[in-house]
């Protein structure tokens, strides 16, 4: 049974305020084995306080050893089990350069790549073209016309830009339509049922359109689709939780992540200040709170431990004016790893903490790695995170009788 | 794969002896965060003795964050899934009042209600009447006779009692006929499949006749029935475990869930006395004891932490006895916990030991929530604990060559 569906008959609604608090990439690793990861060399006196007054342990963002990406990191988070949530690339892709998809969207990742005179792939990304060069050749494809469904065209960067098709009856269920290697020309997308049929035949007058528009403008001369995903019919989390939930974060994707389970999407400054005004202003509308914070992943990204470090005690300055507010359930977290060592995601479970009148705290005495490990939510699945938080806030009736 | 499955072929039979005590909501929280529990409160010198010499864990009744209801409690403990056993609130009524359910009845869940003279619901719980009254409408109501069908109507309390319709072919996917407000005339019962379309007419005849005899019986002159629920085909745990298996419970409620995995019940006195000597009258004839011990969770229930440390400390008492009969698996652990401090249910993960010749001992020095964190059983699901018994009992064989 469904974490969704256990719940459904016990949701009961009352006054909470909860607040879930998303450093992302938080965890971390140390630069040599023995050492202190960046949560662990951070001074952290806010966050240390919290852990000593909650309930700690360590979050496994899908399963043991799978690193994720942001969406099912998120969805996790959001009590949506990622493995049965699948959000497509073409969509997270959307969602990543703040495109408003909607339910009757399909959208599909765009690569330019060069084309020789037969028509053969030799370079599969076009050479890397300029973000701006990306932008001027999006501009030109925004002129395409497709019977019957409406078409979007947005760029990314360098060689990457989205396309979407607005219409009925579309479907997502279509190959690549890039070989994956040159000397080949590139495939023709098909569909495998009805649906996927009529969007794939749609998706191919808008790549012979593209090249015909782009014969001259070698390298980018042609474009492949891949990633082709439509919009998910998901829940909201108002359906779902009976939650009023806002977000505030500040970059495109994580918006959209919270736009996808419903969540309202809060007009925000870019500053973790920023951040907390509106979290104050809009404390008395909503019932669920999701901050994003992206600074702990993007300086993991970055392989800069000291950066990472920094962005960390950052955060934990803002902690005493979240805490003012009262939430009866606060909970900081990450959505998956990110050792500035590694350069990159990981599977690492991420500290957690939960903070709530009822919580049963443990002996934690630091927000740490290696001090979470012996907490109280011991090792869990991210996707249980959301049930904790609604059992702590009073918004859960029992099992049975 | 169920546990069930998994084990059957593994079963083997000897002469082992296993006891399950369950305290029942054991597991609390301090009155204030970073203080004792209940547990850490009490004086326990033989619990603690037998956490020492034994392994320890926390057992998660449902899922994290899942508070249970005393059915879902139980079924956990006795090794079936609760959230695949799921046992309907008219049978529940009927054990919590000693009712003798069975494979051909379908219970419901009745109330006295108060009608005006159009036949609409005024009050839906009839003044709440005295259990006298109720007593008196219940006794009105057993004259009524259905044919093809055995009709038993028992008191419970106040506006509540059960109505049990026995007979071949029955099904209880029915909708509740209260219709939750008030200025409305009961709902017919309607049946979801052939079998449920039997029930539910036989129910709006047994209705008619009750709005017959309770007619001049105002504020008691109408009655409306919800969750009605077939007995559940449950197999024994004879039939699962091959262990004969006798419950030593005082109160209907566990003697009932005792009887619905096919224990037998066995005729004790209601003390913790009384229910140790009626453990050491039937220790040759049995292999599995469920002992059940109520006073952790009523005083849990009241809010009151002194009497529920009380309560502790008496079990306490009875453990040595439980000791010197050497049995080859003694668990101690609750079906949930209920803090005083919260006057309820909870979800919070239940302190458990379990003393066994070839358990791996851990270190932990006392039965107590924080310390039972860091055991050796871990935080487990209670539906693993019978896996657990039963493989140190030396009753499993291994899986696979």
């Amino acid at each position: 049974m469904t974490n969704h569906d256990l719940i459904r008959p016990l949701i009961e609604k009352n006054d909470s305020k909860i607040v879930l608090l998303v450093a992302d990439g938080l965890g971390g690793l140390p630069p040599t084995p023995g050492g202190s990861t960046e949560l662990e060399t951070a001074r952290t006196p806010h966050l240390d306080a919290a852990a000593r007054d909650g309930v700690c342990g360590l979050s496994i963002p899908i399963r043991l050893g799978i690193t994720p990406g942001s969406g099912p990191g998120h969805l996790g988070l959001f009590g949506y089990d990622p493995l049965q949530y699948n959000i497509g690339r073409g969509i997270l892709e959307a969602l990543g350069i703040n495109f408003p998809v909607g339910p009757k969207d399909v959208a599909a990742r765009g690569n330019f790549c060069s084309i020789d005179d037969h028509g053969r792939i030799v370079d599969r990304r076009a050479g890397r073209p300029s973000t701006e060069r990306c932008v001027q050749m999006c501009q030109k494809m925004q002129s395409i016309r497709i019977p019957g469904v409406e078409v979007f065209v947005e760029p990314v960067r360098e060689h990457r830009f989205v396309v979407v098709l607005r219409g009925e009856d579309l479907s997502d269920q279509i190959n690549d339509t890039d070989p994956q290697i040159v000397g080949h020309e590139p495939l023709k997308a098909l569909g495998r049922d009805a649906p996927s049929q009529r969007a794939a035949e749609l998706f191919n007058q808008f790549i012979s359109e593209a090249g015909r528009i782009l014969k001259d403008e070698a390298p980018t001369n042609m474009v492949t689709l891949r990633g082709f995903a439509r919009y998910p019919r998901i829940e909201t989390m108002e359906e779902v939780y009976g939650l009023r939930a806002v977000a505030i974060a500040v970059y495109p994707m994580y918006k959209g992540l919270a736009r996808l389970v419903g969540m309202t999407v809060a007009e925000t400054g870019s500053t973790l200040k920023e951040q907390i005004e509106t979290l104050q202003a809009l404390w008395k509308e909503y019932d669920f709170f999701f901050l994003h914070y992206k600074y702990t992943d993007s300086t993991g990204e970055d392989g800069n431990f000291a950066a990472k470090v920094q962005m960390i005690e950052a955060l934990d300055q803002v902690i005493p004016a979240i805490r003012d507010l009262e939430p009866d359930v606060f909970m900081v977290t990450g959505d998956h790893s990110t050792p500035s060592k590694m350069k990159s995601h990981s599977w690492h479970p991420v500290p957690t903490l939960l903070l709530a009148e009822n919580c049963r705290t443990d002996n934690v005495q630091a927000f740490s790695e290696s001090a979470c490990l012996f907490g109280g939510l011991g090792q869990f699945l991210a996707k249980d995170l959301m049930i904790m938080a609604m059992a702590h806030a009073g918004r859960l009736s029992k099992y049975g009788a």
